[in-house]
């Protein structure tokens, strides 16, 4: 069964991966993928046929767990970063989750990576109503 | 709620970071504490103390979603790593997920540190009588 | 001695945090303290109780001594780079040793690394009436 | 034309990405897939049908070019460097073009992984005989 | 003859380091060593002196191929990559190969890195007239 | 005064080198560069020549203060770092300040680096019958 992503046809796995990074990231992975046509068209190829059709599409995982991992796999200033905070909240992850897992990062990457994508969480919180987070500030 | 860890005293926040660095790591874990003991005692006591007693403790993620993230957030081949896929199945993960996660982080760090942290987890699920993982070598 | 820091109490570590942030960082360290409150309360205390309550106020290495492991520990790009230049500059360190730092990290870290961090160190030599460093332009 | 690759059966760049891994990397390739089939054979299917079937076997740069950036793009200290290195003298590159290009990623990732890579050089030439390089040591 | 570059004085190297960063990285190069006169002439000086009139300038490996090099020797979302963009077009590297140097790189490097590159790629690209690059926009 | 290293002659940066790379490295540098002469001789004279005869050389930071630095530019896990703990002591560090500022950068990289560098340190102070370091070892 762990191989059924590996054998869809070319044009299966990229319908595919149209639909998961659309359920995925929304319209933001699409702008993505459009704004690659004109420099780099198999790099969107590369992202919606591999990364979504064949990677994201396997078993083993659930979305949501996919995401914790992706939150941190990333360097941690890359500028996808809002593209993939917007992600995790359509996985299922709640705001407090995002943060709490940028906390847990914090001890493996370092605080000024974990502080960098606590900033882009808190501007896409913003953008889609959810801040404050909790409900409590600091002091 | 989500401040009690950062409140525990001292004294409580060492005695629960030993008792979650042994339910988490094993004695991977403490052996790691104990060699430090006589170079550099307090990064022993950070260890214990801020990442298992402080950050690891609170709630917000279930430590099988804090190793998710631990795996990946890693640079990749650091001589931790054994310890932390220990971990990894100490808190839930199984092999299927854990290759599966080293395999979706490959998307963003690159084939070289999931090629790397397979092969530890290779040594590690041996150790543990856990290959073949899902059964089937490939061709 | 060492562990000294390590056995205050929650408080006490807050309250000295708050104080050794204002010192090293002045202003700019406050404010990302403040900017963490509605999205991620916990990290903002972690920068102020941990990283600053804790570990900055150990003793072992003057603060000049920590802002120069600071300047260069950091990946390189960071947003909080012109924080830690600051603060560089408030504990000690003049502008031609930042810029030697930077120019001696270049060995281990790269050009670009360096490059960039120097650019940061020039706006924020700027804004504080520090430029020309040393005097002389290049040919 | 570009689009070739990405359109290709999934059993087709299969048997393609065998040949291209064996014609680069020798043995030495094949025995890195061999070893995951036990624990990671999605991976290794990865790293044979996507690495080397679709993304290698693509046309707008020739292998021997593809192996010097495969060369630096690496982190550096990577286990996997030395079928890199041996893989480069397979496609062409020489050994002085080899330790000139990790002399000249020195400039922008820093001395201490062109240092941890040429060790590595050092190693694989030696096992084929190529040792000295250029034939004159440094003083 | 391949030391012949670590002997010159250091006017022939300064002077001959003028002449290769021009003639590789036209007059974005000019401006970032002009940025530092201010801050860190040495830093200037040992990009024109070091990176250019003694490394850049060694034998074994033409320009094209070092700035193959480059391109994925960088971190991959540096501020100095579109010089660098901009040189691998000085040096002969097409728009095609360049955007395929970062899809290959990918594979060891993860899709972020290669996605920020490209991205900048594609600003050069217009500022130069080169979009679209192969001529067909992906669907 | 600042410029006197970028305008030594080649020989005398050369032979300054050597002297600067004895003093700090002792025999580890001396090891390193001759076991580099085989397949790289011109990277052995860039550290000898370059790095520590023109920018270990430069004035504006003691020896002392630029292996604070270099212990923590480096990647973390570097095959080198036994050779700079050896130079920390060499320069003046003790065992306690070392340990002190692989802590403080834990804060910033993270704790597995800090982790890796602190286990090289325990290395080499066992060599130089440093151990333990302070005296007390943790609970």
């Amino acid at each position: 069964m762990a191989e059924h992503a590996a054998w869809k046809t070319p044009e299966e796995r990229h319908a595919r991966g149209l639909d998961v990074l659309k359920s995925v990231d929304g319209t933001g992975g699409e702008k993505v993928v459009a704004s690659l046509a004109d420099v780099s068209p198999e790099l969107g190829r590369q992202v919606v046929g591999w990364a979504f059709g064949e990677i994201y599409d396997r078993p083993g995982l659930v979305p949501r767990d996919r995401q914790l991992v992706t939150l941190t796999a990333l360097g941690g200033c890359e500028p996808q970063l809002d593209v993939h905070i917007n992600a995790a909240l359509n996985t299922g992850l709640g705001p407090e989750e995002i943060t709490e897992a940028l906390l847990h990062a914090a001890v493996y990457c370092g605080m000024p990576k974990a502080l960098n994508a606590t900033f882009v969480a808190k501007k896409v919180f913003g953008e889609r109503g959810l801040l404050p987070v909790g409900g409590e500030p600091t002091g």
